[in-house]
């Protein structure tokens, strides 16, 4: 049966974007250093299209971790940086290029209705009817593979906090970043319990599992 | 010469103590689970008087920071649990029994003058002409040996921000505490720059030796 998995990059001080986020600098003031293991990383280049990139344990935490998810959740945020109606979005088809680096369904967390948009190898569909909703349609799309909630912060956490997460896996980068977005709060009462079941330690990152439990 | 060094445990969700901390529960909710490695451990268990506990990995990273520290400097709170006058403090002579686990000399940050507390192996001065005075005692204290900063947060965010640490050790427990006080917040601008040399991963703490540059 598909896991239902979050990877996410946070800094040493709890957050996975940076202050002062906008649509040309989505990650924030400095919230790029969060991504520096995986930009370097030949998986990342070759989920993005790109050669070259260091084969090293970074690498093989992010491929295992590509190889394992079969569709992806994500908030409107996440998607294009944009909120309110679509007519308005000034980023409609998203910021992940005409190739997107998914290769497989994403379902996209809006409040919002919009048709399915097809683009190479990832279709977007939007989900207007909530948390469980998208977790239905993305176990039904993953082909028996995990599920992998992409972000932001609030989609995590609404997800923790709804006990719908089996597993945290959370890359902590070496690096303060002061402001911005924090994951781990809201996660509602009682809180969930993690059991550390993998770490991989990098320069760049501590890869953490956690096992979640309620 | 003396490094000055802060060694403190830390809840993944960022904080040192949990919410609600009384003169009771001086940790907070859920405070101790940070501190579940140490108690376990058989230097720990030495410091406090006390036999037994495991000889592993958490008892060598606590044992390395024991011999390393001459001195220790400490909030007011840390100390006692108490703010205001010594005369209104419902626990004048601290927390720390009648055989601290210091051994060495420790320096209480205050607003109220009181003369020098000597017990069994520790003298404790309160030092009421702030963090650099502090310093200065603990390091003429230390003996050539490093001076740790034991807390509590605001203490640590002090002297990160004043750009006086060398050296932060950080305990990180696989714990979420939803609540209490946060360790790396208020650290000034520019943000100190933390370089990762060292991490000794256990089941119960992620011992992360960070160098600090401002």
């Amino acid at each position: 049966m598909s896991k239902v998995t979050c990877q996410i990059s946070m800094s040493l001080d709890g957050y996975v974007a940076g202050p002062d986020a906008t649509l040309d600098e989505p990650l924030g003031q400095g919230g790029e250093q969060l991504h520096e293991w995986a930009f370097a990383a030949a998986a990342w280049r070759e989920a993005h299209g790109q050669v070259g990139g260091e084969h090293n344990a970074d690498s093989e935490v992010l491929a295992a971790s590509l190889a394992r998810s079969g569709a992806t959740i994500m908030g409107r945020r996440m998607f294009s940086g944009g909120a309110g109606p679509w007519a308005d979005d000034p980023n409609p088809n998203g910021w992940w290029g005409d190739e997107p680096p998914f290769h497989h369904p994403v379902f996209v967390l809006t409040h919002h209705a919009r048709d399915p948009l097809a683009l190479t190898g990832t279709t977007f569909t939007f989900v207007t009817d909530g948390l469980e909703s998208a977790l239905e349609q993305a176990v039904a799309g993953a082909n028996g593979k995990d599920v992998t909630i992409g972000g932001g912060a609030d989609v995590v956490q609404q997800y923790l906090a709804a006990g719908l997460l089996d597993e945290l896996h959370l890359h902590v980068a070496p690096v303060l970043l002061g402001g911005g977005r924090r994951l781990l709060e809201n996660l509602g009462e009682p809180l969930p319990t993690l059991e550390k079941t993998d770490v991989v330690e990098t320069p760049g990152a501590t890869h953490y599992t956690y096992r979640v439990r309620r």
